[in-house]
């Protein structure tokens, strides 16, 4: 060991970080190429690049270099690096290994069942692997609660975005759970006053899809240069530094479907791609956490590219690329893209009905994981929420509470991300065109430069240098406030923003 | 830990087959997949996987458990198996792990100059490279030989081709070079009396080649039920069970070398593909050493599908594929695969001159690890024993001492195992044949059945489980012997075996 116990323990950490990326690429691989006959192989392989990355970050010798390093005279991005270093040990410092493994387990055990029970609608089969994943959540939280001094609900939240604290997230989403009702009800009689939105009627060829999603890829700003575009069943983005990776799904008969996927998943990647490259491989280069991260997704998708100002210059193209079809007209385009109606799958909500479905989960996974609510009463507390906030039961349990993957793979504390992503996303936009009044122009002509060297500037460069409220603050000029999110729906949707 | 000291073994070794499995995807995305901006983090993320394979294999618990195994009842299995954990463990104890690591680095250094030096012929660019590579493979041979009881030249065989020694390659090689003027001479004369074989007149589109490539190969028998088959610059094979993974190169203008060398791959492939999944992911199920291997693509390639019967399948066919051409002619197409030239370059040699190549390379390596050449007089060394065996002198350094990776990369002992693979395929094919008097009629109709079902039984079955000679010995009743060899040579190019 050469230098003080700083620089050890950053050897230490770009060691798991160069790890990470071999998973990071066997995950890509596991779901654009790999045959179906190695997914249990694949499992092994992830697994054990697990356990060994799960070896290197509790060695006990961590422990000592974090004590070492600390009265060590450090320049600020050190400073800032040595507490992310600290937050990566206490969170897998604190649940023991066989707590974690018993819970990986049980999760892709309740996962598979999940699978097979969810066409089937079949609850009975999958609620006691539930009830056993939960089981072991309730003890992963209680290990982190105790060892990081928050509540158990907190330390699931903490570890997908950093700071997230129920005593700030409640309100946020029982504020919109008031403003939706009176909000809907405005927007779908002033929807109702004009035409119904035309869908484009395919199927279209996957090539020419292929081609167009490229352009516009190309032209938000991914970076083919340093990576690629394939396929796989749902689209995702992943990579490092030179390696930047995205897929997209081509559905022949819904390309209005896949481009919009497509852009978000563009989102993350240029958050991914923009993070500093003298920061790679050390915990505070990473992207801060979910909530941010689905900002960026959000800001591209949402903010951006569902703007009329862009839909404006995104209808000639489609129906250059597609062929003319009454559905890319520019006006139909826009309602085709801003179409809101309370429905029951969250993947397929529009933004003003999708926090609905994030609430539900939110106040339910609580609930579950206190012991307020059984898991055998889930069903039933799922279609009563569902009414509750839109308005509409599920007419069977594949389009309601068996509907997501995370709870059964063992993901609890994550749905709240989803709507502080959209929040931050509007009051960002709101302070990058405070900054930029040219931006929806930008848009308009198809030029995401400026809002991305501002994203760049006030998002990505800043990685996990310091915490997501000091960056939406120092961003936007305030915390996060729900009030930019409502202001961007008002103008959007009733025309008066 | 659960179970005697050989469980924990076979869990171990469990452990490093799995991590190993995830090199080999990270080096076939490499060479199919990844941009080339990602060439420096995924040479850090193949180190890395390294790093922890050797600390895993030297952890000294591994010689604890070694010694703790010894004296157990184990079954012939087992047995053979803590053999192979032995001797993987002493080859990488037996090197001090910052000497694997400056080899590792001076070969990474010493490649990418060799790179660059070669269209150049610009050996003094690179020899202080190979200077220094050869300085600490002389160190790591030396090593090991301590460790090994071994010389070190047979210490750096014995790495690629177990239980090969010097003592005997020297007597098979030399019984080669002293067969070879006289064979060669006759060759060429009855070679000169027939017509010159015709080469197909392309471009031959991609995708008619590729075409044909994998219906040849599921013919040989490549599991597409559990692979695929992918381009890449230079063609080869990789996998695990469940994932087998074949890459061809197509050239436009030269089809007839694409679909060998993918053929050559494909032997590679079977070898790993049928080895007893029972055993998978413990050292005694892991193909047997290069030599054998080799034997393996040369079985298939040069004893089965150059041979006239097959040939005369295959010609029809790929009339069909890429379109009439004369070159397609099964009598020409015979010729033009079974065209004997002594030239310069190794790969594209036939299979009667290729020995003198590796004779050649065989000899110098000895000598420049032995000090008994220096690095500057390589290049004189070889033009000389190169006229010497084939009586042509290189006009340029980049056909002469610089056209091979091998050196400079530091693989020094592994040239030998070519020449072994192809006088052992020889040996193999005519025994299986007297087993199976058919086997040539069955090529003949396409038919790689019967001859795999052979190889299955009498090589991939027994992957580790015993040595090279004994394996030979069992499958074709003698030890590797040059004489079927000579006698294969003699049938096929004199027409009188």
């Amino acid at each position: 060991m050469s230098g003080n116990a700083y620089h050890v323990l950053e050897e230490r950490f770009r060691r798991m970080a160069v790890l990470g990326e071999c998973t990071a690429v066997l995950h890509w691989d596991a779901a654009v190429i790999m045959p179906a006959s190695a997914a249990g192989p694949r499992g092994d392989q992830l697994a054990e690049l697990r356990v060994v990355l799960h070896e290197l970050l509790t060695d006990p010798a961590i422990a000592d270099l974090l004590r070492a390093a600390d009265p060590l005279p450090l320049d600020p991005w050190q400073a800032a690096n040595l507490h992310e270093m600290r937050r990566q040990y206490l969170y897998a410092d604190a649940v023991p290994g066989d707590l974690v493994a018993a819970l990986s387990r049980a999760s892709s055990a309740c996962e598979a069942t999940w699978r097979e029970a969810k066409p089937r609608d079949d609850f009975v089969a999958v609620a006691p692997k539930l009830e056993e994943v939960l089981r072991l959540t309730r003890e992963v939280a209680a290990a982190k609660a105790e060892a990081l001094g928050l509540t158990p609900y907190d330390a699931l939240m903490d570890q997908f975005e950093p700071d997230a604290r129920q005593a700030a997230v409640d309100p946020i989403l029982d504020d919109y759970a008031a403003f939706l009702p009176g909000f809907l009800a405005k927007v779908l009689e002033k929807q109702a006053r004009g035409p119904e939105p035309v869908f484009p009627k395919g199927p279209f060829p996957a090539e020419a899809q292929r081609k167009l999603v490229r352009g516009l890829l190309e032209r938000v700003g991914f970076p083919f240069e340093a990576g690629r575009m394939d396929e796989s069943a749902h689209p995702f983005s992943t990579g490092y530094p030179g390696d930047n990776r995205i897929t997209i799904a081509i559905k022949e008969d819904d390309p209005a479907m896949a481009v919009m996927a497509a852009l978000h998943e563009c989102g993350h990647a240029l958050y991914e791609a923009n993070l500093p490259s003298d920061w790679a491989r050390q915990p505070v280069g990473e992207a801060r956490g979910m909530a941010l991260h689905e900002s960026q997704s959000l800001m591209v998708e949402m903010q951006a590219c569902r703007s009329p100002e862009f839909i404006g210059w995104l209808a000639p193209r489609m129906a250059d690329a597609l062929g003319d079809d009454p559905a890319f007209e520019p006006e139909n385009l826009k309602r085709l893209y801003n179409h809101v109606k309370p429905d029951f799958i969250r993947v397929e909500a529009d933004e003003v009905t999708y926090p609905a479905h994030v609430i539900l989960r939110y106040r339910l996974e609580k609930a579950l994981l206190s012991g307020d609510l059984a898991v055998a009463d889930l069903p039933g507390a799922w279609d009563d929420g569902m009414e509750g906030l839109l308005g509409i039961r599920p007419p069977r349990l594949a389009q309601g509470c068996l509907q997501d993957i995370h709870w059964f793979d063992g993901a609890f504390g994550y749905f709240p991300t989803y709507t502080l992503g959209a929040m931050t996303a509007a009051q960002l936009m709101a302070a990058a065109r405070a900054e930029r009044p040219g931006i929806p122009q930008d848009l308009a002509e198809g030029d995401f430069a400026p809002l991305l060297d501002w994203l760049r500037r006030h998002v990505h460069s800043q990685a996990s240098s310091r915490s997501t409220a000091d960056l939406v603050a120092d961003a936007t000029g305030r915390p996060l406030d729900p009030a930019a999110f409502r202001a961007h729906l008002e103008g959007r949707y009733l025309g008066n923003g």
